[in-house]
């Protein structure tokens, strides 16, 4: 199939029927100019957009176009799961060029699609037009208990901030991508990790239906300057131990063999994906959130009075990690 | 300002301050991972997309960045209206080059903040980042009474159909902008449409409140495409007579200077932005309708039983005007 032949009505309206009837959230999906969604008293609706950029954001050099769609998906779930909000469909501005391999785009749409069904969240309208290169624009929207949500300025003293699964793996893995790709089972593990991100969105629901925690964001812009939005929202600092950053296993031996320094990458690489909480002091400990979340948390630190993060090793106060967090706007 | 240095979180920053609280429908605007929506009994919520590419739906040589701001929003709001819903808010996904001149970018924001205001339809939520041209998605948000929205499955056999403005001026001042520039304030006026298209959302509200119509879309790639979009949705044909598209003073004889067919301009040129509407055949015709309207609205044809469209000349049955619809996967 040849976009230029296939065009914009053939491509919305393959994506229309594999999209198939929204859920009874809906009552109108794509085909019309816009799509309906029903009210639902005691129910707000979180609203987020992620754009992903080619040569930006990813290359298709070193991107299976499947999980692109998944992962493109994923970082907006990522955004609703931060807010504690349940997903209930997406909007998609895809821009392509005209040249682009129908498998490709095949591939992207099985991802997306796939993912959206696994999270219930169904595709319900878009826009896609011709770009000189794949520029993605996804808009999530969910819905959270009127007054609940997990919120960035909701961070208060004396709180312990938790991070789940792992940190560092995505920016390693990018590095492994950009430097001739992965030449062990390990290296291709961390690569993986960086083109498909784990999806936390279920996490944030966890969290606040069980009450446990009120402030949260998602790690996408890498955790020190994620948790400096937290603390700079919330008007308090924080005290972080680096030796308590959660990394897989492998993760600093692959990191040194690199020359590059694990710490820092724990603390400032992006796109990991993980959701950054935080309990009151007397809530459970890492062991028995794990168990009720689900999923592998780590107690990385503690809310304070103040400004900004403190960092410590070992009990000892540190100089920052070098950052090596994701500018969208500097080459990469 | 460098956008290099002003960096991703400088961008949002400026956009936060400009862009002031949000509006009472909502509990958060920019600044969380997500934009929340208070609940609202007995309304429904419309969600669209739009994307706009330099280079495809717009060249920096013949655009003014603070009309490209005002368009992108209207084109959106064009949307909603299209359903008869009044608009609450917009997410703006934003790419741009790190490269992009400081006045270019604050000329697109005042425009598109300045729109904003004036529509009552505040930015809420975002992204900025990094890419090879301008591209921009824009997802705008609104409100409709539950169950009452104007649908393109709503057209039904008898009805007479209405279109706001004026047709293929915007066409024309393409034709203009891409062959040299306009040569006269007659061309000017057109490539001023084209630059900047009318804010029709408003038409669309006030049918659903006066319960006139209950189909309609926006006349955005053209009326012969569009309305056979209308008809596919609702499943009927329609009859529309060629002499009765409503056009600019001027356009006619600019047309046909320039080699061009007015008729097929009227009938296939995308971006009019205009309202396409049914009413009852007891309606009103158009001169009340356009009082009661605010806007002047000329009546183009009729649905009827089966399917397709015939055109009409003095109430002799024509030929399909040539099309001329713009389609966003050939080059231009």
């Amino acid at each position: 199939v040849d976009l230029r032949e296939l065009g914009e009505f053939g491509l919305i309206g393959a994506l229309r029927r594999r999209a198939g009837a929204p859920a009874s959230a809906w009552a109108a999906g794509i085909g019309d100019d816009a799509a309906l969604l029903r009210p639902r008293a005691g129910w707000e609706r979180a609203l987020t957009v992620d754009a992903l950029i080619e040569d930006v954001h990813f290359r298709w050099r070193t991107t299976d176009p499947r999980a692109l769609g998944r992962k493109a998906l994923r970082v907006n779930l990522s955004d609703l799961g931060a807010m504690g909000a349940r997903p209930l469909g997406f909007l998609l501005a895809l821009g392509l060029p005209s040249a682009t391999p129908a498998a490709r785009l095949r591939g992207f749409v099985d991802g997306l699609l796939a993912e959206a069904r696994s999270a219930g969240c169904p595709l319900v309208g878009g826009d896609t037009v011709r770009a000189p290169c794949w520029s993605l624009a996804i808009t999530a929207l969910g819905e959270v208990p009127q007054g609940r949500a997990l919120r960035r300025s909701a961070l208060r003293a004396g709180e312990r901030l938790f991070v789940t699964g792992e940190l560092g793996a995505s920016a390693l893995g990018l590095h492994i991508l950009e430097s001739g790709g992965p030449r062990s089972a390990a290296e291709r593990r961390f690569a993986r990790r960086h083109q498909l991100p784990p999806a936390r969105w279920r996490v944030g629901a966890a969290l606040l239906a069980a009450r446990l925690a009120r402030a949260a964001l998602d790690v996408s812009d890498g955790l020190a300057q994620d948790l400096g939005h937290l603390c700079a929202e919330s008007g308090v600092g924080a005290d972080v131990e680096l030796d308590a950053l959660p990394t897989a296993p492998g993760f600093a031996a692959l990191c040194r063999r690199r020359r590059l320094d694990p710490a820092a990458l724990a603390a400032g690489g992006g796109e990991d994906y993980e959701l950054l909480f935080a309990v009151p002091s007397d809530a459970p400990g890492a062991a028995l959130l794990s168990r009720r979340l689900g999923v592998r948390v780590r107690e990385i630190g503690r809310a304070r009075r103040g400004r900004g993060i403190r960092w410590f090793r070992g009990g000892r106060r540190v100089d920052a990690p070098r950052s090596s967090g994701f500018s969208p706007f500097k080459p990469r």
